[in-house]
């Protein structure tokens, strides 16, 4: 089929063959289709979905463009996980060191911030001297040795899913959810990994705003990874407010090694405990999730995780007298305490515009050229369900540029909604899906 | 709205602006909205559909993306006619000296044949001198002075419509009717036309399958017209045999000239008419298409039209002897009769299928840098209803190349269907819209 006959039958609802997707998207990668042909196939595609076939046959060609990493000489079953992508999510920092801690090898490849989400790369950079950028040969090594290795994307990974992201970014099919699942899909399977745990949030501030939609694309990404022999969880998990209490780059890593040490708040805890439990039960550490969670318990209290957290800071390159003493991590200039203007209970916390006024301060960035400012972020004083008085600080807001902080106080102020009664309390997780 | 924005709106079902559409296709033809982003738009387009609101900023921002001719100089209302393609439809060539012989300029910008259908420009480049790269001055001063012209379209008439057909057929969303309407309609009204008449091609043959998608097109260009200040009339005609008794370039130009003296098949004349008859009374050069019959039955027998066809053909430089004596056109080398195979009558004759046999023979182009023959081509012996014995003559080609010949005696048998009763007879126009 000729490529035009592929997006004619795509358009026309017909079901795509293996080879007829492989070979569109082997010729995308070559550069024999083009980007105006694959971008009226990722349109057709957004209104006419994918089938299970199809959708396997477009991640396998995606996955198979690039590199796939064998981590067969580490034994075990490798397990990573992925999230959707959340505000104040930095449960990589402490997932990673927890499983690797109870014996699971995490083999995790991360992405950067874009817009009002962090990325865990740049957090584990505000770590002095941490790199993200090993080669594959070390990455595949301290997976082996250290059992975890937390590193960036390489070009060799994927290629494929990289150039059709770029497309989709401009062309309006990121939010299209056969597209969202493959595109994650065949990055990590890249990875070398087993199985994986997916934590795919719902809410305000996450890319899927109904539990159904996140439903979805939790079923989705479970289907791929059956397709192709891997064993995939999905938890659906709130993001109706920010996650934990920081939101920031060092920031998000000391409340990380807080969490380590048992000192982090409720919401951010519990759900790292969910996911790295269900890490422990697929990497056949723990026979089941209770057990799973008395083993990361007891690596927390031991102090065995944050001993695990320090190795694999120092094995990529990593300061771990900053994690020991955390006032060594990169702080900003002064701090402003936003108040609230009115008095009442927190009913919301915008993720999304809490993530934009982090940006505003430096902490993310605007566009992929932007240069992360690491010190800047804020502690949230007040999250949902605290009472707060008129004048009472709802956000720390830790600052560099002071010429930023009339835009930011006002972000904060509309990110928070403050009511009259104690809102309803919403489960962390909502749903498990296997 | 930046292009991003418009696609997705497009792609979520809301109404664009006519200012966000002008943007769009303005920056499309400057190229800061990319092949791609427009390819994802024209797809979206083909799902949801357009407005008429939308539909007449789209067309316009399209005829104005170039020139719009002024034809003011030329006395009268200026009228066209469109069809939408079939095989042996030689109406224009007949229509253009009719209505210019009873008073109503014509001025018609034509294409080129490609795949299976022919082109009026080749078919008048196979009057010996005819010239159809006239420049707009030569042109304007024709329709004035001659009262029609039929030229090529030109670089200068709706640059965005030629960037945009030439993506669409790349990106499976040329059959698509707001796409397909819009890209007529900004044409026609770039010639300096004050009204036009639409020939909307039904059945097998046709661009348009089904009644519904043709009354449906027919409906969307006459609503663009509305929306532009322009007469529509839209007739719907049979297309499921080829028109007339001959395809092929110089064959169709001798049935065109029998058609003015009143001697060629019933079907060709009487949709000529039937066309031009319309023109004639937006032209208001009559009362009536019953009256504006007889004046175009009266120039034929006067001659008046013929002579008129005489009077254009040596306005652009073609020789009016060959009209005078059909001898002089190009005659292709040899004929061959192809013979039925069966008895019966004629139930059907697949007009594409012809159309692609005339293709082989060297009459149209498989891709637009072919050479046309101008010779070549058939004359259809036997027409749908026609009894044929076994052994009987179906088609007689007309053949400068032998080796074509067993090809084409499969296509055109295979184009032919033959059934033990005489076929019901069908209405040539179907249905009149206005």
């Amino acid at each position: 089929m000729r490529p035009y006959e592929v997006i004619k039958a795509k358009r026309d609802g017909k079901e795509l063959t293996p080879d007829a997707i492989r070979a569109f998207m082997d010729g995308y990668v070559r550069g024999d289709v083009t980007d105006y042909q694959m971008s009226a196939m990722t349109m057709a595609v957004f209104f006419r979905g994918m089938s299970a076939r199809e959708l396997a046959a477009w991640t396998r060609a995606m996955l198979e463009s690039g590199e796939v990493l064998d981590l067969s000489e580490t034994p075990g079953i490798k397990v990573d996980k992925h999230s959707t992508g959340g505000v104040g999510d930095k449960v990589s920092l402490s997932l990673a060191p927890l499983a690797a801690a109870c014996g699971v090898p995490v083999p995790m490849i991360s992405g950067r911030g874009l817009g009002h989400t962090g990325g865990t790369l740049d957090k584990l950079e505000s770590i002095p001297g941490f790199r993200v950028d090993l080669s594959v040969a070390d990455y595949r090594r301290l997976v082996k040795t250290v059992g975890a290795c937390l590193i960036g994307q390489t070009a060799t990974l994927a290629p494929a899913d990289k150039k059709l992201y770029a497309l989709r970014d401009v062309t309006a099919t990121v939010d299209c959810i056969p597209l969202i699942a493959s595109s994650i899909m065949s990055k990590k399977m890249a990875e070398g990994i087993d199985a994986l745990v997916l934590d795919v949030k719902v809410g305000s501030g996450a890319f899927m705003k109904t539990l159904d939609d996140a439903r979805t694309l939790a079923r989705t990404m479970i289907g791929i990874g059956r397709e192709m022999g891997k064993q995939v969880v999905a938890l659906l998990t709130d993001m109706d407010q920010p996650l934990g209490r920081t939101i920031g780059n060092a920031l998000e890593v000391k409340e990380a090694v807080e969490m380590l040490r048992g000192q982090a708040p409720a919401d951010y805890t519990e759900l790292t405990l969910a996911l790295t439990a269900e890490m422990l039960v697929l990497g056949k550490k723990a026979g089941s999730i209770d057990e799973a969670r008395s083993q990361l318990e007891a690596a927390m209290r031991s102090g065995a995780a944050e001993a695990k957290l320090k190795e694999i800071v120092a094995a990529q390159g990593g300061d771990p007298a900053a994690i020991a003493d955390l006032s060594k991590l990169p702080r900003a200039r002064t701090t402003v305490a936003i108040t609230s203007v009115q008095s009442g209970f927190v009913t919301g916390i915008d993720s999304e515009a809490m993530g934009l006024a982090a940006m505003t301060l430096g902490a993310g960035r605007e566009k992929t050229s932007d240069v992360i400012d690491p010190g800047v972020g804020f502690v949230l004083d007040a999250k949902v369900g605290a009472a707060i008085t008129a004048g009472g600080t709802l956000v720390t807001a830790h600052v560099n540029d002071d010429r930023r902080v009339p835009e930011v106080i006002e972000r904060v102020r509309q990110a928070y909604r403050i009511g009259a009664t104690v809102p309803a309390q919403r489960p962390l997780v909502i749903e498990r899906l296997t």
